[in-house]
């Protein structure tokens, strides 16, 4: 090993000093001990409730080793987690990282993935605390999220009531396209690769969540890791509602003539492509003329309405329905 | 697969139904949302710092699937993670619960690693509030727990100074004992066998730690996850010293005669044998007439002494001293 044998130690100590942020920006406000302790504090702020959320990003699983940039995996596990907290409209503190590696990827592979995820703990304000590193065969990651918002702020998955309207941010199926793209090794893994972008580099729609709860504008949110057409059921499941939704409303990807080729249809990559990471949330129907048509840059498009049929979702296309089923992601229904 | 092809949707039911304790015992002061949103809400108590620790516990690595009961899986999964909100004195409030599992473990495996999970859950008062779950061929979990301790009430590991006294909880090496003789085949995994007990099912010392932390007794703290040997000098670095310990006052493992014709050493697995759980504490010498002799049964036993030969850690025995060196768990030095 060109780093001799890394101790566990060792370990603790590089991801310390390559993802801890100065100490003025930890501040007082936040997690004041961090790696090296036996467990990290964070003092929350008065008049907060603390969000928690987890997520796996596993080799095989979530990401291929061979086709993924490091410094992807350590930005994008770090920024999928956080969609969970803008979601609720929350804001984000620290994080702990949990990390299994090969004794082989203790060099280069792991400075990239550490300087992808301090890129992301800076942009999105999230300093590492904490976390637990240990040898395996394979690569695997789990990130854990604390963040914050104010008491009875946090917008649930329950709210949504008959009559209001649905909307999505961003654009669908981007980050499936992406994918694809990846897998056929049709385009080069650069972050600067538009097509790519979304699926290497997500962002977690943190403004647009917390000024939804902020103006108390969404009744319910959740984000899109799995697809709409798996995860808006899941809303509906949480409101006791259902849904429909109007094809010729999505927000589908525009294909260029190189990649219509390909044979994707951006209906379908916007129906049940995975990993987006935009926001869909519901909206009184008499506050939607508050909502403008886009937030700091991020498109925000009305897709449907929320409807008393409980746990149906219908999609509407060109006068017809039909009911819409989950074919996005499920990692114990799709066949890895 | 005898309970149909679950989908995420429905692992995610049967462990919010089997784990998730009482409404009455979530309450309002504890986590009000769980799982099924995007992440946990926590409301934090007032005057108190939130602590964060998140541990690693995967097949291979941290348990056998063929040598250790799913149950004892559960249980220990989340007492190791305890051990830590224990180590700096806190109360457990809630956690969260990683999964990976294969297709073959979502019926009878999963139902007794919840049940596991479920009584050290309500043992410990620690209430599961989120999670993520996905397939994949090994057996992978992780756990995060979220404490809360009195604001300056934490103890960390770096309070330690010359003159100290050094203590520990419980006997050392029993874990290791247990985990020996179930890799042997020697004894049966049942919970009932005193000599298995502390490695399946580890009792993180919750109320010692708080015990000392509140009453300001310990300097410094941390638990034994990988051995004296190994951890001591991790308490040694952080505080800027060195120590003494003395073999003769080790609460070393009793063996029977059974055990001892196996060749193992009481003393080598006092020094190096890992995931005891016990606490690791510092009192200033002028208090030490305040400690009991036990604590709630627990043991509590003075075996060294703080000097300050920085990061020199002397083992006495026999009136003669040499350097101890770490012979305990590492996951980058022990091939496993």
């Amino acid at each position: 090993m060109r780093h001799g044998s890394p101790t566990e130690n060792s370990i603790l100590q590089r991801i310390l000093k390559i993802t801890a942020p100065s100490t003025k920006n930890l501040g007082g406000r936040d997690a004041h001990l961090g790696i090296g302790d036996d467990a990290a504090l964070l003092r929350p702020s008065r008049g907060h409730e603390i969000i928690l959320t987890c997520d796996w990003f596993l080799e095989g699983t979530h990401f291929l080793r061979g086709k993924h940039p490091p410094d992807s995996v350590g930005w994008k596990s770090l920024a999928r987690a956080l969609s969970d907290v803008a979601a609720m409209g929350g804001v984000p503190r620290c994080f702990l990282l949990s990390l299994a590696l090969p004794e082989s990827h203790t060099g280069h592979w792991l400075d990239a993935f550490l300087s992808g995820m301090r890129r992301a703990s800076r942009e999105f304000a999230c300093t590492l605390v904490g976390g637990d590193t240990t040898r395996r065969r394979e690569i695997l990651i789990n990130v854990t999220i604390v963040g914050e918002i104010r008491n009875v702020h946090a917008v649930l998955r329950s709210g949504a009531r008959a009559g209001d309207i649905l909307y999505v941010t961003g654009r669908l199926g981007e980050a499936e396209l992406g994918l694809r793209l990846l897998k056929r090794g049709k385009t080069q893994p650069r972050s600067s690769n538009p097509l790519l972008k979304k699926h290497l580099y997500p962002e977690p729609r943190l403004a647009v969540g917390q000024w939804l709860a902020e103006k108390r504008l969404a009744t319910a949110m959740m984000d899109l890791s799995d697809g709409l057409s798996s995860d808006l059921p899941r809303l509906c499941a949480a409101s006791g509602v259902g849904a429909d939704v109007e094809c010729e409303k999505l927000p589908v990807v525009q294909l260029s003539s190189a990649v219509r080729g390909l044979g994707v249809d951006s209906l379908q990559l916007a129906l049940h492509g995975g990993d987006d990471y935009e926001l869909l949330f519901t909206v009184r129907s008499n506050r939607v003329n508050v909502l403008p048509k886009s937030f700091h840059g991020v498109p925000l498009t009305a897709i449907g309405r929320i409807t008393e049929q409980r746990d149906l979702v219908l999609l509407k296309q060109g006068g017809r329905k039909r009911q819409l089923h989950p074919g996005g992601w499920d990692p114990f229904r799709n066949k890895a």
